[in-house]
């Protein structure tokens, strides 16, 4: 199949099968690429004319960065054109009084931190795939990761956007101010919107110093309910910049792969990860007694704190680690969050109704409790087909999600709503404000080109 | 004239012409109060009931804080009905491990900070107006203030918020949530957008750990030019939580007026005021090197260093005291920014311009140059009647937006736009973004009702 003649004259254009399929799908499964072609635009005036191009034509448009995306925000089923901007992938510049790093859309998220780090300066947004994820699909799912208890998500470090809207505007929104009181906020509203209001094409970020010294601790916990005071206690008496919690299950999968060792002898069901920043280069003297205000209070069994940035990592590989380990047994995933202070009853109701209505299926529970963000896993039973297991995720999806909107939580927590959570929507936000936000999608995309059947049927 | 008797119905109604008088304006001059009457609801469905009521009757509504908005926001002059909130002034609960407190929308800021101290906590947003503005008002008018540089401006201490949209619904935005990836961002398009979408009845406000120890330091310039260079130096290397510049022209105006002396004995052209965080009690170990890197490297020509809290507080009097000093001699005000590595070539442009085209007038300019942010203080020539000196400054204002439209800056940094910069609008936001902001607004209020005439005509 050759390109419409029009689009290759905009920017190069492939339609070989390996990039049909390549750049057809995301991280995330069960969707089959089956775009019609990948466009590659090199400059903002290229981007406008596709969209322009897709306007007339009514061609759909599907932008790409790294595809790491989880939720299938980022695949092409149905014939659309796929926008990749991976030859967008320049460092425009770092301003140092504002402290502003622009960069185009395709730039690399970890391209950005070796950059920063290189001006002696830090970029916080950190996650897993930050090896490929690009900085407009940060953006555009408002990405999260082990540090947003400390430094807040993509949006914090956000303080310019250029987009192209679905009607062909170039709209450059808030240029890098701080202070801005001109009108309704558009630039949080492309954030988290997916690539469905407008292509994300630059993005003025922010970056800050890196922090001086960090300890890391692990602490057993009998009960989960023990967490949000330990958090509590730790929060309001250090610098705390990080708080994760996994399950004895996780650490047991995580121990079988990997050769690591206990973060202590005892066995606990529950373990909390906490990282301490500090200026000083020794903490113990304010750690060590809110570590035993912990202890005394009956909290926490058993812990270890890092004697080195060496120990800090091991500690921090425990809980990095779970995810890869868990991955033998096709876990069928969710990413969901409530208020940190109902995490420990989220969870207990979560537990205790899958040990009723799925008792064979293995929960796993971990995540990054201080922000009220929780992975749960579910391990595929050995002796069941795939498609079964699948089938039945989905009917306790539903189970999953009702419990989720009892606590007032999110259905998607960092991962975005894509094709996997649009249908449950609904369970985090109101009938009147998924009608609002297919009024706002009009309004930027007035023919529907720009990732249409994304995050909702508009 | 007696209100409405359906209205009667709904909540308390007042039609007294103190009250038409009081309620019926903010703190911005020039718009005469004509309100038709001022109502005061004390639950959500009461604020409901009113909406539906103003839609059935097309009443236009004026929704009513402190009434400390400079840009004529909170004004009523067409008979709209006015929405008082004051009686909906309870702080309704602090969750500790959120550390979220939960507040009716017409409680005053300043009872926010008095009992987040109270819970040994710390409510970072801090202004002029703190002792009347309400929180409903500070988020929509997305408030600043002298914190911004450190903590960010209103937007990043709501993390929920209820509002009543135009349309009668009442929506639940974000729920406290940390991490939410569910859709468009409707938080933060209500934040910032002066009560034109909806009425915001409850708001969950984050609170944080008070610092410690903080330390002040006003140092002299021979020129703005550098002031961007001891902004980047102080703030790379020390946690700055503030830097304020003023003019000596300010200062003169300051001591003239107040029992204080000056910082040092030379004078300069300008100052800037840098506040300092720190853990340890005494940091002068780490600030000397950094006040003598400045000092040596030409930027900054004398300088002092708060031994007490007392002396800061002196200090910041120096900075704080500079509007109510300004008053006598009637200052036309503007509240804009630019980035801040464009403040001192711009403050220079505007500063040559005026001394050309505006010769009789004295410009004084000070503010939060860590953000950006300038206020541009135009006095009134003795000799000139107010109403001519009025009219001229209107015609000036031209030549200010196209110098601030030049720089990419924001004709309103933290005021808002209200009646007083509608006209304004397109020097900071271009055509297709008005165009967008004119259809959300239909959006969220199809009729119109709600503050009409303020941000843009709809």
């Amino acid at each position: 199949v050759s390109p419409p003649k029009e689009l290759a004259e905009i920017c190069k254009v492939s339609t070989s099968a390996d990039d049909l399929a390549n750049y057809g799908k995301d991280w995330s499964m069960n969707y089959a690429a089956n775009p019609s072609a990948i466009v590659f635009p090199e400059t903002i005036e290229e981007v406008q004319k596709l969209v322009l191009w897709a306007r007339k034509t009514k061609t759909s448009l599907v932008p790409s960065g790294g595809r790491t995306g989880l939720s299938g925000a980022a695949t092409a089923t149905s014939k659309e054109v796929v926008v990749s901007f991976e030859k967008m992938n320049k460092i425009l510049g770092f301003e140092p009084v504002d402290r502003t790093l622009t960069v185009q859309a395709g730039v690399v998220t970890e391209a950005v931190h070796k950059y920063a780090e290189e001006l002696g300066q830090f970029f916080p947004v950190d996650f897993a795939a930050k090896g490929s994820s690009q900085i407009g699909g940060n953006v555009a799912t408002n990405v999260g990761g082990v540090r947003v208890l400390r430094y807040g998500s993509m949006r914090s470090w956000v303080s310019g956007l250029t987009v192209v809207t679905g009607a062909g505007d170039i709209l450059k929104l808030n240029k890098d101010l701080v202070k801005n009181a001109t009108g309704y906020d558009l630039k949080n509203l492309f954030v988290g919107s997916e690539g469905t209001l407008g292509l994300v094409v630059e993005v003025d970020l922010k970056l800050t110093t890196a922090p001086k010294n960090t300890t890391v601790l692990v602490l057993g916990m009998e009960s989960l309910g023990s967490a949000p005071s330990i958090f509590k206690t730790f929060r309001n008496k250090l610098n705390l910049s990080a708080c994760e919690f996994f399950s004895e299950i996780a650490l047991k999968k995580v121990l079988a792969l990997h050769n690591l060792s206990r973060p202590f002898e005892s066995e606990t069901p529950f373990y909390l990860l906490l990282e301490v920043e500090h200026q000083a280069d020794d903490i113990s003297e304010s750690l060590f007694p809110v570590f035993e205000e912990c202890c005394e209070a009956g909290w926490v069994s058993d812990g270890v704190i890092s004697q080195s940035a060496t120990q800090a990592q091991s500690l921090w590989n425990l809980r990095e680690f779970i995810s890869e380990s868990l991955s033998p047994e096709s876990p069928y995933k969710n990413d969901i969050s409530v208020k940190v202070s109902q995490v420990a009853a989220f969870s207990r109701e979560l537990e205790s109704t899958f040990k009723k209505d799925y008792s064979n299926f293995q929960v796993v529970l971990f995540g990054h409790i201080g922000d009220g963000n929780v992975h749960v896993n579910i391990l595929k039973p050995n002796a069941m087909e795939k498609s079964e297991f699948i089938a039945i995720c989905h009917e306790a999806d539903k189970t999953l999600f009702a419990i989720v909107e009892k606590y007032e939580g999110a259905v998607s927590a960092e991962h975005g709503v894509g094709l996997l959570k649009k249908e449950a929507l609904h369970f985090s936000r109101s009938a009147p404000e998924i009608e609002l936000m297919k009024t706002i999608k009009r309004a930027f995309d007035p023919d529907g080109i720009l990732n249409p059947g994304k995050v909702f049927d508009a």
